[in-house]
């Protein structure tokens, strides 16, 4: 059997191959939420599967309603080697507004040198570069003797349109799906030099609205005044979603929502987060959102809402006056603590509807509703994963939150009875789901060898 | 000299060749605001400027900075004949959203028969139909021995956009355009079988504002919450626009709004105007607008204030967890009385950056600003056509407000110093700036038989 030091060696005489692996993977636009990609997104999973049955895998892709998912397993070099299932998402997000990539979003190529060399591709960051780093320490293990861990691989397609095939999938192969504990590679450092494991997971819930007013769209100079504009509504509900103080104002909203722990307010107090800077760098000087929480407990532990797009009436060159039939938003709140994704759903349809007058109707459409995780803190693949990463990087790992949401997480939990150690390599600046998405080189080499380290200190 | 007999004979006659003139006119696409029609509207000009050549005009194709004029003269047949102007626009607005029309908005048919038959086209009303009922009046005259008044015809191809080209144009050919009165044919008769000449026009601005937040589109989990997101702060800008009474908001906006003289008051009311049914045939059944006026008042004689389209983040199918670095929409306002547009305009701007924090930035871009108009009811121009239309359509023409905006009656007013006669058979089910926009065919031949009878009763 291979020490751990052979195994790194190996990952870092196959660092050149790797990341030409990895620019292939890229190249695929697995756009989940367009159906023009779909088959982008199964040529990415045959991608993976081939990939994997090249490196001691037995790998097969599995047809969902959806995008596939791909499934592997490959057996440890030893007995009673401890199991894990490693989950990650070969979708990605549109990659629009395209005139702002500086380069082909799906022409993967790196940027700068040394140590601030870049990755720069849709999916760099999220998810295929963070997969990428689990895959090639697992090949490291496979060209030097094998794993240390039974491995199962889970990679979905529909993780960024909020998994609608994984809970049925996950039902109906739950046996061959079953491990000690699940790693996910989804989320970020602490910064460049610090690693971070995340154990608070916001939930997420994606509703589209479309208010219909009159029956088709009418010249607003004929009609506007005492005819109803859905844009009118539209913005009425938006503006009276938040209140002066930057709090939600659907009723019960903030139900189950919980004050942080003393312990990890007091780690999260101590890391002097640079507000002022975070600001700065998104060319703003002013905080948003509640005004008695720190930006850290904003993003990490706190339940907000956001409008991520709207539609309706005249919108291309120059002036219409259209009054429109309809008009559209889409919603996303993200949950924290025990709020119920579900109650949200009928409180914020309940909310739109109550600023309607009596002839309009609102239209609601859902992309998904999750609630939030808290991870157990005292677990012991949690302190073999601090253990790990604190040799790799030479430094404690910072117990996270994270604002995004992992619902794979809560699937784990509830549907596997299944922990997750979430342990991820992306940067706050990693321009995830915006133009010129990045993942830094050294997030990908460490990354892998922290991997690689886990791994191994999984099965002491 | 003929009778006006005769020259309605000739219109009768003429009828079916009409029908194909205006099917020719119709079938170009000369949307003004899209860049991409430039050379269409050029074409309608050239087309318009052709035909005004064969029926004994002078006719040429003027150049502006936007999209060209048509300038026509034609003397009358007699001396100490008094000169008209008339005026039309060839542009149109643009056809979207197209899969609503039922076939080619550019390909234009009759629908229905009888008495009912309509000429379905984008532009059949607004305003190719209409102004060619006064081209094949004119044409009638011509065939049977001669115009009975001097006549000039102005058509513009930017009246959709707020006829940017016009001011400097009049203020460049004063000489050339001045007459004793001028025609305008882009109004509305109050119902099928009643004309109307309309007295009040209100004045419209047309704004665009894009909110500016963080300096690049973000993921809405890892930074929804601390960072300011323009599309809220446009729903809060269209959310407050109007208050619990549908008045709008801006401080100043009704300064110079005038309440209606008794006189018009009273006729108004005599109609006995249908709000139900109004409304039931948009499909609704609730009055917007200022609780405490009449639909009529709103649209004839009443400020108001719409946005006619809003965009921003993603629009596309499905979800994306986007925190947009912008959002726009697109707002119109309607002007009455003595409100001033430029100050409208001004306390627009402020009440938008009172609603911005302060490291965020509004962008204005301006279509067009231009005061209500309200024309003096006893003037002898007015009386000649009350008593023409009186004739053909055997009932009095009601003396009408008009919710939309023809921004050339105030140019005529201010720089050529002359008053409008607005006389139009549109009529408010037309659907004009909608898909499917028709003209009833009884519009367009009644409406050539009625220039025909004013253009006499004039030269009496």
């Amino acid at each position: 059997m291979a020490t751990i030091e052979t195994v790194l060696g190996k990952l870092d005489d196959n660092r050149h191959a790797a990341l030409e692996r990895l620019f292939a993977l890229l190249a695929i636009p697995s756009v989940s939420t367009d159906p023009a990609f779909k088959g982008e997104c199964r040529r990415a999973a045959d991608w993976l599967a081939d990939h994997l049955n090249g490196i001691g895998f037995e790998a097969s892709v599995r047809d969902t309603p959806g995008h596939p998912m791909v499934v592997a397993h490959a057996r440890a070099n030893r007995r009673d080697a401890p199991h894990v299932l490693f989950y990650g998402h070969y979708d990605v997000q549109p990659a629009d507004p395209l005139d702002l990539w500086q380069t082909d979003p799906f022409a993967p190529r790196l940027v700068g040198d040394g140590d601030a060399t870049q990755i720069v591709a849709r999916g760099a960051a999220d998810d295929k570069g963070q997969l990428m780093t689990f895959v090639e320490a697992c090949r490291a293990f496979h060209e030097t003797g094998g794993l240390p861990c039974n491995v199962t691989i889970l990679f979905e397609g529909e993780e960024e349109t909020g998994s609608p095939s994984l809970p049925a999938f996950l039902d109906a192969n739950r046996q061959e799906l079953a491990a000690d504990v699940a790693l996910v590679c989804d989320t970020g450092m602490w910064n460049k030099t610090t690693p971070a494991i995340t154990t608070m997971l916001r939930g997420l819930v994606l509703e589209e609205v479309t208010i219909h007013g009159p029956n088709r769209d009418l010249h607003s100079g004929m009609f506007g005044g005492p005819v109803v504009n859905p844009i009118h509504l539209l913005g009425r509900v938006i503006g009276d979603l938040h209140d002066e103080n930057g709090r939600v104002t659907i009723p019960g909203f903030y139900d189950g929502v919980e004050e942080l722990p003393e312990e990890i307010a007091e780690q999260w107090r101590s890391l002097s987060f640079d507000e002022r800077a975070f600001l700065a760098d998104l060319g703003l000087s002013e905080e948003a959102g509640e005004v008695d929480r720190s930006i850290l407990e904003k993003i990490w532990s706190r339940p907000t809402c956001d409008v991520n797009g709207i539609y309706g009436g005249y919108t291309a060159k120059g002036s219409k006056t259209v009054l429109p039939a309809e008009a559209s938003a889409k919603f996303s709140f993200r949950l924290v603590g025990k709020q119920d994704a579900t109650a949200i759903v009928a409180a914020f349809r309940d909310f739109v509807r109550a600023r309607l007058p009596a002839d309009c109707r609102a239209e609601f459409v859902s992309y998904g509703a999750s609630g939030a995780l808290q991870l157990p803190i005292a677990s012991e693949a949690l302190a073999r994963a601090r253990r790990a990463l604190a040799v790799e990087w030479e430094v404690e790992p910072v117990l996270a939150g994270c604002g995004g949401s992992i619902p794979i997480v809560g699937a784990f939990k509830r549907d596997l009875g299944m922990e997750s150690l979430m342990v991820g390599f992306g940067l706050d600046d990693d321009r995830i789901h915006s133009p010129n998405e990045k993942y830094e080189l050294s997030s990908f080499r460490k990354g892998a060898r922290s991997w690689a380290r886990i791994l191994d200190e999984l099965a002491k």
